[in-house]
């Protein structure tokens, strides 16, 4: 049998994914799973996209340009005028969900080897797709005791080598819900001017923004125009995750003119999905009040709900949908997996991600869970209360079901 | 502004799409274009895709499992049944089109630098896959003369070296039409078994066989399961590109586990592009029928119509719905820029792709162009003449009309 690649070894197996087989285990044995472990929102895709695709004649379902459809393109730089981002059709390339984009920006920018920094915890995905570009990750730990805001910009710049390329950020983040400010942006910009490094920003969480905060982008940072590459996606925004449809943006014309070769190999980005995308544009400012309204609910319940159990401490996110939580106990994998395999409260339990997935750093996360706030009230209100019951019994707890960390909720 | 990657460089651009710009600049002048550079078929989706996705109630559009959902990779395997091939659903990936099937092959099996053996002329974004995953291409050439049949499997065995992974075979083949016997298959088979590589089969052409030809599955041959490595798609079968779904297939356990990976990390093939492929396995043979019976009409009226000009010579394909044909011409590229922009024939005029795009060597194909025949039969009839009359006027001619080719059709 003829060997496999080094990257078929490398590559990471998805951490959100490996604890599958135990749910499946604790689903077949009459147990109740609450998955707060997926980023997939329970929240209705809007109406005029599950309109369009039942209404529309489409006699062939054919390619469309490698780019995607340009009034398509169009439509999309009016969204992002409403953000006061200034964009043009051509600075915008439709990708196979925020994952392709990602994935041509590497392939476009990194040569074997050049490294990457990310804030940690991050997006477990970012592993998969810098080990597909040999692109080398190299971590800048963010603390919990802050929730998870911007680390000081010298660690950034401490681990600036010749290799160097770029930074990549997630705001608001994936898996923290941190959002980073103006501020906090500008000493990026700073930074990225100074090294002339690429800046990546993924921002599918844009609408997700609570208690009044307000996004900014890495669009709207002045003087590094050829330096912004900003990833997009309708996944989560108009929960239509399945849709697969991103974006790729950069006024670096260089940069777009090589992500089209990249996309041109490939052909074209679903139809389908772009038929739905473009209808989603349309969505209608109630819907995303709706939307804000019952994730804000959810967080209450979910942050508020952890926070009052002993040694549990569990910032309050003011983006996305996912909060990191500190739990007393020993190893966060197998605790995820002892929930699942031998443990029930009711005849219910709780499915969450270990966060030690989303450092680089081995040694991180080992007492840290994500929680995607995805399901209702009462399913999250019954989730925090597995969580507590399970925190009274679990094996491996730590003494005194104290954390050793200086946050102060 | 930071530098981009060598890939960024290496990455070729598509030789069918960079025609488009005098394309359009020619449909300004008011001039019809036949587009025949393209594998855009213009039949109707089947019905009953079309029918499901008005009809299909889908209030979220969800992720899938990312190897695609387990009721369409069983329906999968029966089709494949249907063909006399036995596969288990963990045998089958839904990819994101036939496309990412080959990505992931690559990525999977590939370490920088080693070698993979395509016979030439071959679908030119094999090449921009092998960029993608640092694969050296090495080709060995196919005649025009006797059809683009397998070369001589002496040709393949002197290209192996100790970087050789693998073989990628296409069958039917685009851009040729060639349908590979049984016999042709097991003389690769006796050779990737001998040096114990992979067999890359591309066979997204599988239903398009003529004049009673039957295909022969790489899958179906003996005692190489661990090498055999499927590429499919769901693209031409149904008339649906848009789809974007294709499916990487093999019974090699441990390429199906590494593949996975990197279907992990892109979280899931197209929901909306699954639901029509699902769909897409209860359209009626009758189908089928209606379309082979179409293409071979097709295939006839162009064929034979280029064979009956001077110094042309084409091949009459047994698979597929790509033509390749030599003709009288100093250089393909010029020729079909030339048409665009300086010819027209009663205000219509082809578009064609040199088929210098389908060889690796540069030195081949510049007498060459692939037609695809996704027209129907009089817009045909009115390429054939286009051609017709080009060849009278162009200023590139090579003398007395002559080709210099053994070949005799």
């Amino acid at each position: 049998m003829p060997g496999l690649s080094n990257k078929a070894d490398q590559m990471p197996a998805s951490p959100i994914r490996k604890l599958v087989p135990y749910a499946e285990a604790a689903k077949q044995r009459g147990v109740t799973v609450y998955h707060l472990n997926i980023g997939q929102p329970d929240i209705e895709t809007p109406k005029v996209v599950r309109d369009t695709l039942k209404t529309k004649d489409i006699k062939v379902i054919e390619y469309s340009h490698s780019a995607g459809f340009a009034s398509y393109r169009e439509g999309l730089a009016q969204y992002y005028a409403g953000f006061g981002i200034n964009l043009s059709a051509e600075e915008i390339m439709i990708t196979t969900g925020g994952s392709e984009a990602l994935i041509f920006a590497f392939q476009s920018c990194f040569n074997p080897g050049d490294e990457l920094i990310i804030p940690e915890p991050f997006y477990a995905n970012y592993n998969g797709f810098a080990t597909t570009a040999n692109v080398s990750v190299k971590p800048v730990t963010a603390s919990i005791s802050n929730g998870f805001a911007l680390p000081k910009i010298e660690d950034f710049e401490a681990l600036i080598t010749e290799k160097t390329k770029g930074i990549l950020i997630c705001n608001p983040g994936n898996p923290t819900g941190y959002l980073y400010s103006k501020e906090e942006l500008e000493q990026l910009r700073d930074l990225v001017k100074k090294h002339d490094l690429f800046l990546f920003a993924d921002e599918v969480y844009r609408e997700f923004c609570y208690d009044g905060a307000k996004p900014f982008s890495a669009l709207q940072l002045e003087g590094i125009d050829e330096n912004v590459v900003l990833v997009d996606s309708v996944s989560k925004r108009y929960s239509m995750c399945g849709a697969r449809i991103g974006a790729l943006i950069s006024k670096n014309k260089e940069l777009m003119a090589a992500a089209l070769k990249f996309g041109q190999a490939r052909l074209s980005p679903p139809t389908l999905g772009q038929i739905a995308g473009e209808a989603a544009l349309k969505t209608p400012q109630s819907y995303f009040d709706d939307v804000i309204e019952e994730y804000v609910e959810r967080r209450n319940i979910l942050v508020d709900g952890l926070n009052e159990i002993d040694g549990v401490i569990c910032p309050k996110p003011s983006g996305a949908f996912y909060a990191i939580a500190q739990l007393p106990i020993d190893d966060a994998d197998n605790f995820c997996q002892w929930r699942l395999e031998d443990f029930s409260h009711i005849n219910q339990t709780i499915m969450l991600a270990p966060a030690t997935g989303f450092y680089a750093n081995k040694s991180l996360g080992k007492q840290q869970v994500r929680l995607a706030y995805v399901l209702n009230s009462e399913a999250l209100r019954n989730s925090v209360e597995c969580l507590k019951e399970a925190l009274k019994i679990y094996p491996g707890l730590l003494k005194n079901n104290q954390v050793a960390s200086e946050y102060q909720p």
